[in-house]
């Protein structure tokens, strides 16, 4: 088993991540938060715009963009900007805003400053040596300012971050422009019911729906379902349109937009659906067809799974379709309802899409958006526990692409939200729920005490710490690291103590005014596990006290069934893990999903499956947590994870857990590590870092060196 | 004398500020900064966009807007937002966004959020009972979520605000679309000269210069001038503009901008002059005249002044048009130059809008973009005084304007920038310039050390310091209140024991490494005079040893003579401040100002004084700090200035100074105090307040009542 420890972080990863050049640049983390308030706010609930309750922050409006460059001959440059900017060269201000600049031979500084109010200030540049990327400074403050006799101030104190960028490399596409992919879809069923039509799209999906022909004058009602039971249920379903067909205009009705009618009308804002049944109203008003604009991001499947076990399969494939749907501008939760960026959502994205996008890309723009800004006002989403998941997540993203470049540009907005938490703890230093805290956990089907000092809060937070002395490390904070490493070690000195109950054999759920309760839940057990905060006899008594015992509340969520199996497959349960994936993700393909759901219970039967908050159709049946076998798979069966930062060191401990045979491939910085095994064999290959096949082979483990390149077999 | 110790502004001011109802609200402070944003980056340096070096802050993009409402009937209201919105009537959101909206009998929630990331949401409600105003509560964060069973959360620690507002009284108008008013200019003067041709506006001016008859193909080259010298000097004018006039289209070559050409082109940025020389070059390129758009704020001169010397006149309605020229969307410096909104410039603005405009809504606004938004990155306009002269002028607003409101609602601002300050304070309390601070004071024309404790700075930051107990108790904070007053009395008592200098009989400059410099300035003196931190004696010794002193560094900003004569005038100086003034302003008459300078400095000659930071024509001829007569005359020579706040009570002491008779008024939230004064008598007439009328009669101090209504006459 491999140490879980974060000191096994203290290398420096090998891969030097190379400073994209002639991409389009921003102040790192304002196009993210930008990109997000717009996605955030399209969230729509019965055709009223829902946005969310917590602060979005946005863009700085003036950013400068600076380099030093020395130059054997003279060049010219091409610039664009998303708004209006000067060039100051060598301090000196040039005439308007020129979209060609040329700079004499030598040593030169080089300053842009651009301003834009609506979008993020954005530049591209090119020359033959001068190119933007991520090598410029950028700040929204350079406190330049001259004195009396034209004399420009000491700008040394000014703080300069690195350019942030994405992938628009071409002059022509500007961020502010950016939009997902779409393809047209084709319903594969209609039905022609009493007053209306339903039209079925043969599995969840999303995108923009498609009026064709529309004629007359009237109404036209469109109901969404991911059940045809929701489609149908006008009264319930949680989304709907409304347009209005009147004089040769289409009108919608939610948005109040108009445009001409023509052969076809496509909706304004796409919507997740499986169904979408029609009822028209009013003299003539009909339609003839609907189908709809598959809204996407494109995204490279990288990761693989295959093996004897069909259910096992589908399993994969609806999990990584599941994740693809849910992977947009960001890492969402679902694609129904919220369509929001939630922490504790996405921090288990992020470990799925390491064993199938490998997108960091896509973890970088939702931790920045998550993140947010200073002032900190709230917990990230408003939760506690979201706001711990959050440090996590850049944690595990370092483990997995060596980025230290990221976690030094993220950290100062880590110092913003630890001294947020900081400055909440209570006398023994631990959280608990303030006015205004949300206190998630889970969405439990039985009471979940909120009250007091939570143990799983407490393992969520030690670890946050832990966290922030590593990037505190990272970043050459050695005053920080040092005071993080202490608190840490400080809190996870008292879990014991506080949360061991010795007749419970496990750390209870809460305690309240100094005293434990009599509570005993799964979540801090499985962190316990999964962050090596319990010895060795302490897990394999918790296992059976609580992971394997009956008595303790089940969870029916896939959001904490991920850790659950997760913490068992640590300690080599994947045998048992194996029947619990066919039990409940197995139950779902049963009951005819095409995506994973948000909640399962299994004991629950029919239409009550589609319920949840209160309301008959309150469940998303398309919920990125849903698709943990993805990660589960890759990682615990496969076997495959990094041991330092990017995988410059890895381990390759292949377990089929009762399956016949498997193959498979996890995408690392390097390329790909293929695992195929047998009863009787396995093969792996690799295309990069130092890995170690783990083998068991007549009870002892043994440990081969991976090379890179050519496939290793070894017999079992 | 006024005992001048914030202890005066303990009452409560009786006037109640009524809710404005029925107007365009937003987020306080948030159309502010988006509207200062837009000002502040209209500035350029001959054709480059020249933005602000500090951190440039930005609304909130979703707004909460709420209100209770009690209906004996039900009520059709009428919605108008920028931005898109939802509406939520008792916790259920309705469908769409519908403009109008009827709520039914009794006592309802009613809810509107607004999303906008280009402009702020804003919201305008028109019903017969339910109409937007600062009544309404507003949030950017109502963490209001749904549990599991569909229960909202607990919100009542959610930080709500009461709207903002300004006159945007007209659905019609809605906020974003304010533009300052216009009205067309000639040139009193044109002269043809050999290459070219100069436009004389006759008086410093402002606006959209428009070019006639425009033909040919070529480039109109357009210099400005606040004086001849600077708009004929191509090489060095500060502002210029550079037009293509090309195959029937106009292209400003400064912005890239392009309209087809026609009877006359009016530039795209305003721009300030008297001034214009047109150069064209190319073939058959020319124009037949220039005019100009005039751009202004529309104010009324409430105040006035008139008396038996007429330069003194001049000087009144000079200072008066520099203060209109300067008082535009919000008070912003000098307007050739910056045009940015300057914290030190603005508070001398406030003070002299109470003597003239009395513009509420300007001063708050003006206060509100140069609070910005947390986290305080840099002191305000980056300088170290400014932040205290920030401080300053919201203790001045109260005063003058009585309005608690807004000092409840700026509050939480004004702890954010004090924590900011508190946290780089040295050992003895006290603040030092730290790399990246400004340490202003004053253009001064000869050496000002910047380093260690100055006294200026601890004289203002301890004033600051007394604000913010002031406003702590306004706010209901009393830890706050009791805080602050600990802190100033202990700075204050500091301040003889640090600076006093027995030998000099001052206040020295500042103490470096805990030990007094030996060398003497105007600054802290005058303001520890003002402040009442120097007893009589004191300040009778001060007097001599240095404001009357001629060989203590004289001064050559029209910014810090403010402070000087109002020193003098506070010791009942009012004759020898006459005659400065005649030989300070009345000498920038002489040198055929038609409006207040930057700075004048008697013993320079000619072109010297066009000249500042090491430029010819550097400084700005525009000045809102050089209008300072209009303050001196109002409040110590007409003589009328609060006692409590928003003039409850007030205090008319007139002095003539010199003069043979004078009249005038003095705007306040009543109404008008007129004052006229001979050597034999004086009247005095008021709208409101309790006033006291203090006249000096056969050597003895009368206090007498003003009646409100009508005239008093009293002979001396």
């Amino acid at each position: 088993m491999i140490k879980k420890q974060l000191l096994a972080l203290v290398f420096v990863c090998g891969i030097i991540l190379p400073a994209t050049a002639q991409t389009w640049i921003w102040y790192p983390g304002d196009y993210e938060m930008w990109l997000g308030n717009k996605m955030n706010n399209h969230r729509t609930d019965r055709g009223a715009f829902f946005p969310p309750f917590w602060k979005q922050d946005s863009h700085y409006v003036t950013v400068e963009f600076s380099k030093t460059v020395e130059l054997v001959q003279p060049e010219t440059i091409t610039i664009a900007t998303e708004g209006k900017y000067n060039i100051k060269l060598d301090g000196k201000m040039q005439f308007g805003m020129p979209s060609k600049f040329t700079l004499p031979a030598g040593k030169h500084h080089l300053n842009i400053k651009v301003h834009n109010q609506a979008t993020p200030p954005a530049l591209y540049v090119d020359g033959t040596t001068i190119k933007s990327g991520s090598d410029w400074k950028v700040t929204y403050e350079d406190k330049e300012w001259i004195d009396e006799s034209g004399k420009a101030s000491d700008t040394s104190t000014t703080l300069y971050m690195d350019a942030g960028s994405w992938n628009f490399n071409d002059i022509n596409s500007c961020p502010s422009a950016f939009t997902l992919k779409q393809q047209p879809q084709e319903a594969i069923a209609v039905k022609h019911l009493k007053e209306g039509t339903l039209y079925d799209f043969g599995k969840e999906t999303f995108g923009y729906p498609v009026l064709h022909h529309l004629s007359g004058n009237g109404t036209v009602h469109i109901y969404y379902g991911e059940s045809p039971e929701e489609a149908q249920d006008k009264a319930h379903c949680e989304t709907l349109d409304k347009i209005q067909v009147e004089n040769g205009q289409v009108i919608d009705l939610a948005t109040n937009n108009r445009v001409a009618l023509a052969d076809s009308y496509t909706l304004g804002n796409s919507k997740a659906f499986r169904y979408i049944y029609i009822e028209t109203e009013g003299s003539n008003c009909s339609l003839n067809n609907v189908s709809m604009q598959y809204e996407y991001m494109p995204e490279t499947y990288k990761g693989s799974f295959r093996c004897n076990d069909e259910e096992i399969n589908k399993m994969w494939n609806v999990g990584a379709y599941t994740l693809q749907l849910t992977t947009r501008e960001f890492f969402i939760d679902g694609i129904k309802r919220d369509r929001w960026v939630w922490s504790g959502d996405a921090v288990q994205s992020y470990l799925m899409n390491y064993y199938l996008f490998f997108d960091n890309d896509e973890v970088k723009r939702t931790t920045w958006l998550l993140g947010g800004k200073p002032p900190v006002t709230s917990h990230i989403n408003t939760i506690m526990d979201y706001t711990f998941y959050w440090f996590i997540g850049i944690y595990n993203y370092y483990l997995y692409s060596g980025d230290k470049h990221f976690v030094q540009q993220i950290y100062p907005r880590m110092q913003s939200l630890m001294q947020y938490v900081l400055g909440r703890t209570d006398a023994d230093g631990m959280v608990e729920g303030q006015a205004g805290d949300w206190v998630f956990v889970d969405w439990a089907d039985g009471y979940l005490d909120k009250h007091g000092q939570l143990s799983l809060e407490q393992v969520l937070f030690c670890r946050s710490l832990e966290t922030m002395a590593t990037c505190a490390r990272l970043s050459g904070d050695k005053e920080a690291e040092s005071k993080y490493t202490h608190m840490a070690d400080a809190l996870r000195a008292k879990l014991i103590p506080y949360f061991w109950n010795e007749q419970k054999k496990a750390l209870v759920h809460n305690r309240i005014d100094g005293k434990q309760s009599t509570s005993v839940t799964r979540y801090a057990n499985m962190f316990a596990i999964l962050f090596d905060y319990l010895n060795k006899d302490q897990q394999n008594t918790v296992k059976k006290s609580v992971l394997l015992n009956d008595s303790i509340m089940h969870i029916s969520t896939p959001y904490m069934r991920f850790y659950e199996l997760e913490s068992l497959c640590d300690m080599g349960q994947q045998s048992q893990v194996l029947k619990e994936m066919k039990a409940y993700w197995g139950g779902m393909l049963r009951e005819g999903a095409t995506t994973f759901w948000e909640k399962y219970n299994p004991d629950e039967h029919g239409t009550q499956h589609l319920a949840m908050y209160g309301r008959p159709y309150g469940k998303s049946l398309c919920h990125a947590w849903g698709a943990s076998p993805l990660y589960l798979l890759g990682k615990y069966y496969l076997g495959v994870q990094p041991t330092k930062p990017g995988y410059e060191e890895y381990e390759v401990k292949p377990v089929l857990g009762g399956l016949k045979w498997m193959e498979g491939s996890v995408p690392t910085p390097y390329g790909l590590i293929k695992v195929k095994m047998t009863k009787s064999q396995v093969t792996v290959s690799s295309d990069g870092g130092k890995g170690t096949l783990v083998v068991t082979r007549k009870g002892k483990i043994e440990h081969i060196a991976i090379p890179v390149g050519k496939e290793l077999t070894v017999k079992l």
